[in-house]
Parts: C-alpha cells; structure tokens; sequence
C-alpha cells in the first residue's frame, strides 16, 4: 500500500458534487448579470511573468503571495494571484483592433500563498468585470450598479451589505493638501488607514503619531476630523469642495437613479493594490458578526499603458466565490441545488438490454438519466438514487418491459405513478423544469 | 515606459470574446451530453503533490512534461497535467460515504511542458468524464457512447471518425503467451508499438528485432500475424479464444446496440499511459490530412487503491478542447456563434438619463443589453455595436425621448424598425431565441 495521501493540497477544496453545484449557483448569477449588462466572457493562462505583478500590484502581493518559480525554459513565471493585469495585458496587445468602450469578464481561478482560514482559501475563483476605455464617473456607475444588481439577485436585501465609496484622487489631495505629509509618508498613512479596523485605536494613534514626524499636534487633529466625518456634508470645506469630492458625488447621484441605495462615502477606503487612479468601492456585509469586506473595485486608468500600448482607462470589480458564499450562507440565502440528473433507471432482473433501450429513449427527450444495470437489489438501488439526490427514480423489469407502464418514484415524496413512456417524460419535465 | 511584454505565456492563449464563445461552444456541448448519462460536475484544485503523478502516470509525464516547483512551505507541487489522479484521490477521501456507481465529471485545465505544435498547447483544456464502481464491461460501454454522442452532437458523421478498441489484458497476454517476451521486453514492445505510426517499417522491424533478442525469427512472424489482423476474426487461434477477446467481443454487442457504429479492433493501440488495467479506445479522425488522435480513455482499477482506499474499479475518458476545435474547424463544423449581448443602446445628444433607463427596463425583461452613453456620433456608436457582433441597435434621442417609438437596427441586415417599448422586446426575443 502507497503512503500517497488522499487530502487536496493545503488551502484549496475538493469540490464533489454538492459542493460544486453551489459553486455553479453562484457561477451562473455571475455570469447571468455580466452578461445582462453586454460584458462578453474572456479568458486567459494560469501563468503569467511574475514582473507583470511586481509592476503594479503591491510588494506584498509580488513578493510574499504568489506561487512562482522558474518553468524548465528559464523564465520566472507565477500562478495568477488576480485577473487585472492580464486582462490589461490583452488590451494593450489589441489596443488598435478593439471596440470600445470593451466590456469584458472572466470567472477564473487564482492562487496566492496566505495562512487558509474561514473565507480565505490559497486557491480562490473570482469574477472580475472591467469595461475599458470609458473615462466618465458612467463606468464607475455601471461596475457599481452590477455588483449591486448581483447582490440583489443573490436575494440579498439592500439593508445585507453597504457599498463604501472613496477616491484615490480624494486620498492623495487629502494627504498632500491637508494633512501636509510627502510622498513616502502619505504611503504609510495609506497602509495604515487600510488596517485602521484590524488594529486597536491606541495603535491607530501612535503609528499615526510616527508618521507625522516632529510635531504631530496639528496633523492628529486634521487626520481626526476627516476620519469623523461620515458623510461628503461633514468633511471640512476646503476637502468638500474639491473636484474629486464633485465626482463623488456625481456617481452617488448616478447610482440612486438606478437603485442602487446601499451606498455610503467612506474616507478611510484606501483598497490595497497600488494600480487604483481614481474611484475605489468595497462591498461590506452588514451583519454585525460577520462584517467582513465581500468584494471591490475601482479605477485603474494607468495599466494597460505598462505594456507598450497607448494608456487606456479601465474600471473594473472582481466579487470572489468563497467570500460570496459564505455572505449567502450567513443570510440564508443558498437555495437547495439538487442533481443535475433528472431520473435514475433502475434495472430489476434480467431486463439489461431493455433499460439501456429506455435509458437513450429517455435522454433522446433532452431528460438526464441515469442508468443502472448492476442488477444489485432494489433497496440498494434506491438507495444510491437517494444518495445522489435525483428526483426521480424509474423501475423497469420484466413486467414493464411486457406492459409498456412503469413506476416511477418521487425520490422527495415517496409517491409512485404508473406510467405509460410519454407520461413519465411529461411527469419528469413538469416537476424538475 | 514599461518593457513588460504583452503577449500571452508561451504556448497558452489569451481568448478573446470570439475565441471564448468558441470554447465556450464545446464546454457547453460537453457539460450537455455529461449530464445526460447522469454524470455530475465535480472540481479540484490545479495543485497536487508531484509524487500523484509519479505513481503511476509514466515516466515521461511526471518527470519532463509537469510544471513542478517547490512552494514557499518545502512541498513539491505540480500544476496537474491530467485529471484521472486528482479524481481517483478525491473517490479514495470519500470511499464510504460515495454512492456507487458514482459517474463524474469535469471540465478543467491542465498544463504540460512539451513543444507548442498545432493542436497542442502547453495549458489545455479537457472533459474528464469517469465511472467509479462498475466493473462489467457496461462501464466501458457507457463511456464509449457518450464519447461517440459527443462527436455526433457536435454533427460529425460517423465515417469521420473511427474509435479504436484495445485491452491492457490482452496486450499482456499476447506478450508473455503469444510472444514469450519478459516483463522488461514487453514494455519496450508496448512502447514501441505505440510509436509505431510515427516511425518507418525499417525502423520499427529493426527494433522489434532487438527486443525479441537472441532469435527473433519466431517472435517477427508471430509479431507480423498479430499486426495483420484487421478484426477480431482474423487473430491467430490462441488469442482470439481469450477470455479478453470475449470481452472487446461483448463490448462490441453493446456499443453496436447503443447505435455506435465507428468502431475498429486495434490490436496494436496501447495508450501511453501506466495506470490502464483493461480495455483502452482511442478516437481518431478519419480525414487523411488529420488523421490524428482525437482523445481517448480506459479502465484503471488499480488508481483510487494508490491513496490508502480499498481499491475500486474505474473507467474514464478525456476528450481535448484544442483537438476538439481542430476536427470541427476541418470538417467545417464550427457554428457562427454570436456575441451574448442581444442589443446595443446607442444615445444620441442629451438623453443619457433616459437611456440608462430604457437600458434598465431591457435588462428587467432579461434581454442582455450594452448601453452607450458616450454621447459619441452615430457612426462611431454603430462601428462599435458591430465590431462587437451585437444583433441589434436600438438609436434613442431626444424624438424617442418624447415619442416612446425607437429605432431597432437589424446589424445584419441593415433593416430598420420603429417600434414601442413592448415591441423591441418582441422582436428581439423573437429572432435571437
């Protein structure tokens, strides 16, 4: 006997079937609401260089996170840690022949290297939808509203989740401007407001304190009143009148006109991958035990130009599975997905030949079947049926085969029907389209 | 500027829209037919530990063709190159509690180091359809008809291809019985008789004699006998009296009964994988200018035993998307698939409010809508619309606005209509259904 071990590899899931058609609930509201809003489906390789990442994405994110390593041609490559570089990377390599604005998305797998803990897998699938080359606050509005309109598919009620709002531009104004820091420790206090809910507001503090050097006094009280400002009103005059600030607001007046009403404007939203250029949004649960960001996005405009092509500007989300299921869970809002398979014939004696023939009558109807010819005794027959969650079980043996009527069982309800073909195929459509 | 290339890793694509709606053309074929024989959809992650494949998948496979790398944790890992170990892994995890026969399936992509060549690419994509649990030949029947309602579903005709028939039992016993070859021996004949179609004769009866050793007269003319045998029929006596002859024999009663017709005996197909214990088929294309292997499969009883399970029986197969796509481009069986968007609302001057509204209202009635609000002129709007192969234009401007009657634009006919709200719905439904 082999010592070969049974276990997936640590941090990722084996799907078996239960689990994979949850995984294809949420797939398929994906990609009805992309789809919906004229995003067509695009897809890319696992691998990419690792420079691509080490770009744009973060130091953290390059050097810490990534699976990479060198392939047997001596190039460094990495599994994919996220979708926006290579997706900018496919613009710029089709910068002239696209139609813009391009409305593009995938759902795809992605891996980064973390410690696995309850919504955090190493192995993760995500969708990302990106529209490029629309350089109005419409494009934030229109990613915005899809997540939205996601969530509400999901059966998600507007008071579920809050859509938190904020602007790179308005950050870098803030941190110039008005707090008067530099470059490197406008850098810090991005990092630090980005932990500011994972961390005690003794911390908070005293790292703030270190980031505004010699004389802190003034800078502390500045960086206070910003952080108590809960919306665009509160914020001081000379920040609320900026044309960062005016697009906020814009897209707040864009987005209650298409219903989207769990919105709030949220200062202290920095979003941790450096590529941001403007508009940023996080999408939060709102249950107070479990809140917990659910995904984001934002404005990207400098990417596509990193690769040799003429910049374009591009906004994008990317709503991740494991994190989505877990906010379905909670709010119990997971249907029951039951088999795909629609009937499972059972063989009784020696009527192989006769089932397989009723089996492919069966499926010629477009009714997924199941076919069992084992022979085994009825009991364990059902029971496999049940097992597996189909609704329908269909019983032919000698009998059958002469009258031409069979039983068929609603595995749910125990009832039994006897049954001429055509009506089993009517039954079976009626009760699981 | 940046020097990061834009082009995709090597021997991987970037699909485009067009290119994913192709794909996207053969995965849905595939999950179809999958889920008609009762087969559910199961995933895993493209991670396993290296030694999976080292068991049991051959030589070549484990140690020149995977992507392997140690992670940041000391594991050496592989992206997975097949799917057959992952999924007898994951029936070993679950021994218990699975139901038997278990029928599973997935559509998943895998990576090999090997020559980008036409028809094959370093990252690919594959169905991988198994039965666990069925050790009568019924299994391989199954198996075999759905590859063959693949290929018909796909609307090939059943001359334009042939599936090739062989058992790993059978080879054995015409080994060590018929040829009197030793183990070692055996293995080079195996391997040399499934190059034999990419050798000469010379080459091929050059190394035959060497395997056969000190008097290889006997064994080349009992060689030669085997090789001439068109059909079962024509085997010598001894073999074609084996109880593995009766079984290809019973295997050919029950795919002739189930309608597949493409089927030929080959005794000298061998399938170049380790793990395959019984009957082994090969699908290959029948058009003299492609006449290659289209994908194949087999029974591996002897897998899910390797990762500490009691042991159990298994038949699959694993049909390719890039040959896939090869035969249907050769045979001309690829249908124009369109783009997912039905229609494009193009705004014209002032009415971006209104448009985004009856942008919403399509998308209400389920009807996948792209809206352009750019303001941009009309030529421009309508070169964008059919660059993205969208079926229909609907023009509002500020006479629309007042008069509740838009223009429908046909992109494919030029056609024009003026229609209320309720009949733009129609019609699209209508001629996009």
């Amino acid at each position: 006997m082999s010592g070969l071990s049974s276990q997936p590899y640590k941090g990722t899931r084996d799907l078996y079937p239960a689990d994979k058609r949850v995984q294809n609930y949420i797939f398929s509201t994906w990609h009805r609401i992309s789809k919906l809003y004229g995003y067509e489906e695009y897809g890319a390789s696992i691998l990419e260089p690792l420079e691509v990442y080490a770009a744009k994405s973060g130091q953290e994110l390059a050097n810490e996170q990534t699976y990479s390593f060198v392939d047997r041609g001596g190039r460094t490559v990495a599994i994919r840690p996220e979708m926006t570089p290579t997706i900018s990377r496919m613009v710029a390599a089709r910068r002239q022949e696209l139609a813009y604005p391009a409305r593009l998305y995938s759902i795809a797998n992605f891996m980064r290297y973390e410690r696995p803990q309850r919504g955090r897998e190493r192995e993760f699938w995500q969708l990302n939808a990106d529209v490029f080359g629309d350089d109005t606050v419409a494009a934030e509005a229109e990613i915005i509203t899809m997540g939205d309109n996601i969530m509400k598919e999901f059966g998600a009620k507007p008071d579920d989740y809050v859509i938190r709002i904020n602007n790179r531009k308005l950050i870098n104004f803030m941190m110039a401007q008005y707090l008067g820091l530099d470059a490197t420790q406008a850098q810090s206090m991005v990092k630090l407001l980005d932990r500011k809910n994972k961390i005690s507001q003794q911390d908070f503090t005293d790292q703030a304190t270190e980031i505004f050097g010699d004389q802190p006094e003034v800078g502390l009280v500045n960086l206070e009143k910003l952080l108590s400002a809960n919306s665009m009103a509160e914020l001081p005059a000379e920040i609320r009148d900026s044309s960062s600030v005016r697009e906020i607001q814009e897209l707040f007046t864009l987005l209650e006109r298409a219903g989207v009403t769990s919105l709030k404007f949220d200062i202290t939203l920095m979003r941790g991958l450096d590529y941001y250029t403007g508009m940023v949004f996080e999408v939060f649960d709102t249950d107070p035990e479990n809140n917990r960001s659910l995904f984001g996005g934002g404005r990207y405009d400098g990417l596509v130009g990193l690769f040799g092509a003429e910049p374009i500007s591009a906004v994008g989300m990317a709503p991740g599975e494991t994190t989505m299921e877990l906010f379905l869970t909670i709010h119990n809002l997971l249907p029951a997905v039951h088999s795909t398979t629609k009937v499972y014939v059972a063989a009784l004696g020696d009527v192989a030949r006769e089932a397989t023939k009723l089996a492919r009558e069966l499926r010629s109807k477009n009714i997924n079947t199941e076919l069992d010819v084992s022979g085994r005794k009825l009991d364990k027959q059902i029971k496999t049926a049940l097992k597996k969650d189909i609704p329908y079980i269909l019983f032919i043996g000698e009998a059958e085969v002469a009258s031409g009527i069979y039983t068929l069982k609603n595995t749910a309800s125990s009832e039994e029907y006897k049954l001429n073909f055509d009506e089993v195929i009517d039954r079976i459509n009626e009760e699981t389209k």
